[in-house]
């Protein structure tokens, strides 16, 4: 693994991913995005709209890891707290957010919809944060030290993501191998380990897949290396080939 | 809240979930199931295959909730390693286990596949724990104390968590009403914000949804007590009315 990739830890907020009244979309979108900066994300917790378990969770995280990014409550209603608890995990105050309000105030011009007290309550900003822009609905999320707070739902989410990606040290890129092998993975497993044990530098991942009958395994290789990972794909290759098990290569 | 309902954690265990390749389908399983069996999940978390990270997570979790679902890393690979993890966790040592060598010596017999060194390593299971079965593919989960350690493939973590979810305790069922409102959340936060301070001991959940042109809210009000369920909805219903809000209840 790369000593020098930067690290990341994702925090979901939501009693809804709890309850399974929502299936979550945003940590695979954020899983990916991560990958692809080579940004290593490291650790996911999901905690209900209960402000003790965020304010302990974004101290924690925060600590842990060089970023972290939160999705969920940034919006208008009553189970909307993040915002005030980041600000008290990070020991700032909340503030109106004069830039924020303009945003509110010139999205819902000339519009119908009324600029009330409820919506107001997304111009609140952490005193010293900056603001990442929201170019679906104008109510921007924001960057407070290394925490960046997004909206829950997902499009929005993506919106803000690809907004803030720029401002994220960038680690060397992370290439992968896969070889998809028609066999369980215990008709693998025992030359795989050796492999594993001469290449500890590679990440080798296993993965069975079970619709039966199509059974079998996927081997995920993966290193910043290029002349590692080939190396190490060619192990994998020499095993499958004298085992004879059926598979295909995605480079 | 329900002061009485179990708790419950759920640890996700998987390098493939953090680096995206996966979308996780059993934290919304686990969720759901839980609902209904009135165990409310408080927290869940996503951790590569690294044996401190493991342990240290199932040390937290299981001591913070009553109960500890695992899902993942109990296969024949090398990246294979709750089983080890979670018996150092609870400082127990792990055994060859009789009951799951039998077991998993009659699922290969008569098949063309060898019951080898890796296939064996999931006969392994920790001092003291109890087989949770597998009726898919034989290789069983366990409990440990308050940990159920599971499989990740959803289709054979679905069974296993068919199978144990008679042995944990139930609480009251929560029971929810929902409102799915043709209007921003903003249009309705205030009046809501109302409510909730009215029904502090009903959970309310405001849950926007952005499909352009259809934009709206879904209100979801959850509790155990059914008459306070049906006084809140009555307060929403009317508040709903005033507004001149389009919507319709799910009860």
């Amino acid at each position: 693994m790369p000593q020098d990739a930067p690290t990341a830890a994702m925090l979901v907020i939501g009693n809804e991913i709890l309850s399974g009244r929502t299936q979550d979309k945003n940590v695979a979108h954020v899983a990916k995005r991560m990958s692809n900066l080579g940004v290593r994300l490291m650790e996911v917790r999901v905690v209900p709209d209960v402000r003790e378990r965020i304010v302990t969770a974004v101290q924690e995280l925060s600590a842990a890891w060089d970023y972290l990014v939160t999705t969920g409550g940034i919006g208008p209603t009553h189970d909307d707290i993040t915002t005030e608890c980041v600000a008290d995990a990070m020991g700032v105050e909340v503030e109106r957010n004069a830039e924020a309000h303009r945003r509110l105030r010139a999205h819902y011009a000339g519009t119908e919809i009324e600029l009330n007290e409820a919506r107001l309550r997304m111009a609140n900003i952490p005193v010293g944060a900056t603001l990442i822009d929201n170019p679906v609905s104008a109510a921007p999320g924001f960057r407070l030290g290394n925490v960046f707070v997004l909206a829950g739902v997902p499009a929005i989410m993506q919106a803000m993501l690809a907004v803030l990606e720029p401002q994220l040290v960038r680690g060397p890129p992370l290439r992968s191998h896969t070889f998809v092998v028609h066999r369980p993975e215990g008709a693998v497993a025992e030359p795989l380990a050796s492999v594993a044990t001469e290449f500890a530098d590679v990440d080798i991942g296993s993965y069975p897949f079970y619709r039966p009958p199509d059974i079998g395994t996927s081997l995920v290789l993966r290193t910043v290396d290029p002349e590692r990972l080939a190396l190490c794909a060619d192990a994998v290759r020499r095993f499958l080939t004298e085992l004879g098990a059926p598979f295909r290569e995605e480079a």
